[in-house]
């Protein structure tokens, strides 16, 4: 199962070479996180605002290997690669008409917005992320 | 004749007061008047990076009126107040479910990207303002 | 009495038209905020974090009058304009070596964060206000 | 050798959650990499603007061991890890009060910003590589 969201390439993403600053490509993929989490019925907002519950980020794996730019129509696509206690493995892609631009493997925590220590995921998100 | 697009509110459009900080509405608006050059044709990606010319920001006037919030869908609007021979006046909205959130007045001039210096705006765009 | 500090412009800052992006500025002035209301024995940490008050924008006037470019060092001023009941103008420059760049007023209000409504500005940084 | 920049956490690095967003680190980063460039007598601007040689990221490799909270004053470390014909791996760590909050491996690969394809590491590069 695979989650995906189309995206134009913004001026705002790009640098002076013309191309994504690649720290974009993450702030790209967290849009595509909260979209995600908003389709699993879980909500993105309910979920770190009213609940108090964090996904940060605790590794990251990437390869960049095709440049996109300015106006170019990109594919941003999420799969579940593992289910831990307290993580979700993710792997996203960026895809390009020329194929894969960018990849990367992301482990998710879910924490306790108070603490910021890791918590079991919640019942009704693991119950969500197996009915996909 | 007004221009709008949807949006939502991105936790990373937001800062620790958990509203969007305000700098991003500046990014969001610049989005829309790439979706609004593109609308009248004319191409953003194409009068930028195959015409080079720029169309930068020299004066703007903005009211903040009231917040935010992360996963808000708000509707941002363009409407043209006026066109001079080298200048396009912009009034811009961000409306939320309770009305205006932040109205910006922005004058953008037609520059040369090889000079940074103001040129006439091109014909094409010209006639595009004028047609819409 | 006015406040400045020394800046780099990063690649960061900047571009696919190689200068500074124009929201980036209004990044660069909440430093700068940031570190005056440092400098003012206020703690701006303090202030947002600890205290719960806000300094969010309400309203502001900005003028481009020359481009920065990547690696430019630029000097950014800050001087008090008018201390109200609940809001603070600012007068914000970026300069140059070629004179101002960008120059623009700011009001902020004092808010609580816990209702995002203005409050009176807190004792000790209207004292700190009148002192400097 | 270990290049090392102090830098304030500020208000636009965090989150609704109060902490660094994480693509902020790369941000931070980028920073430090050109300050590094700087430092060896290359010159990041006259690097990327003059000589139009890139130094995109190909890959990186990053773990998120603690957070960062606006105010904290971090120390951002690099070091050379190894040096190719086309391409350098740094090192790159945050360093807090408590420890390391973040560590990263990036693979950075000298380009033409011409046709966005790897080049040599250019002379003067690789001899201060070496020098230092």
């Amino acid at each position: 199962m695979t989650f995906t969201r189309e995206r134009v390439i913004r001026f705002s993403d790009c640098d002076p070479a013309g191309i994504v600053f690649y720290p974009q490509y993450f702030v790209m993929f967290n849009a595509l996180v909260e979209d995600w989490i908003d389709a699993l019925d879980i909500g993105y907002r309910k979920l770190i605002i009213e609940r108090r519950v964090g996904l940060p980020t605790v590794h990251l794996k990437a390869d960049f290997r095709a440049v996109s730019r300015m106006g170019d129509r990109v594919t941003l696509a999420l799969a579940v690669e593992r289910v831990g206690s307290r993580s979700i493995t993710l792997a996203l892609q960026c895809h390009g008409a020329d194929g894969v631009r960018m990849a990367m493997q992301q482990v998710l925590v879910t924490t306790s917005l108070e603490t910021h220590h890791a918590i079991e995921i919640p019942a009704d998100l693991r119950a969500a992320l197996r009915a996909q």
